[in-house]
């Protein structure tokens, strides 16, 4: 895939839109980007709709789709199933526009607020990733604990959006 | 700490509570719980204010406080700087009320949708972890990329609340 700019990162996890993290203080109250990757090389992503507020789901990045959706303004992840770089959306044409990045205390977790070309984020059609909701306390009284399901109809369908590209989810 | 519950879980990823993971189709589309835990034996939760729907904070669970999460009403996390089972509240009153639990697609990631006694949720003070902005696209010009804090104030001292606590921020 043309990009179309030009890639900033160099493999791992050093970039030059990457500080080094050099103490506590530095990550938590300064004002330089110095994420935190984990011993795969990743960091994780929660990714919000930027109307409603909705989770749309939760993912990771690597360096590279860090520095990728910093530049471009589109989410990229990536996928720890095919052990590749995502645009999001390449495949669905369901891509998410950033209109706001922030990063947490420690600089181990990104949040990205999105618009979804599409408004729908989720393989299985739905529009959140977050489509059934668990009882919780007194509730909660079935084992094993049944879910419900929170969005009725599927927003699209993944048979026709994704042919036969082999599903992403891992027992 | 006395919790005044009976623990459901046994050591590892099996409880009553949860389903064996069959199928795709069992875990995509089925109303039965079945969670899957990383290598670590643990789940990522994003944990977002009931209200507005701010992202409070990221954490993780393993499976005990899954269970005690679901059979209490209230947010138990796994702390991995710590390496314990971790009762968010215990220590600095900011306990977290689950109003409604999500899981996503695939059940590898947990959503909490919460309200906080004391309406702060992040260990350095802030009312969310996620107090910086970065710049995307056209406006992230600087190397490194400089954040920009979103939140002015503190909601609480972090000294007077957590004393000489570790920091549990790692480098």
């Amino acid at each position: 895939m043309d990009i179309g700019w030009e890639v900033m990162t160099e493999q791992g996890s050093k970039s030059p839109l990457f500080a080094d993290r050099l103490s506590v203080e530095q990550v938590e109250e300064g004002h330089e980007l110095a994420p935190k990757f984990d011993e795969r090389g990743l960091i994780p992503v929660v990714t919000t709709a930027y109307a409603s507020g909705e989770l749309l789901m939760h993912g990771y990045m690597n360096a590279e789709a860090l520095a990728r959706t910093i530049e471009s303004g589109e989410a990229w992840y990536y996928s720890r199933s095919r052990q590749a770089l995502w645009h999001k959306g390449a495949t669905s044409g369901l891509v998410q526009k950033v209109r706001e990045m922030r990063i947490d205390d420690d600089q181990d977790c990104v949040w990205l607020r999105v618009e979804v070309v599409g408004d729908a984020s989720c393989h299985v059609g739905y529009r959140s990733c977050f489509y059934r909701s668990l009882p919780v306390g007194e509730t909660a009284g079935q084992r094993p604990v049944q879910l419900q399901f929170e969005e009725r109809e599927k927003t699209f369908d993944p048979v026709e959006v994704y042919g036969d590209a082999p599903n992403p989810t891992q027992l």
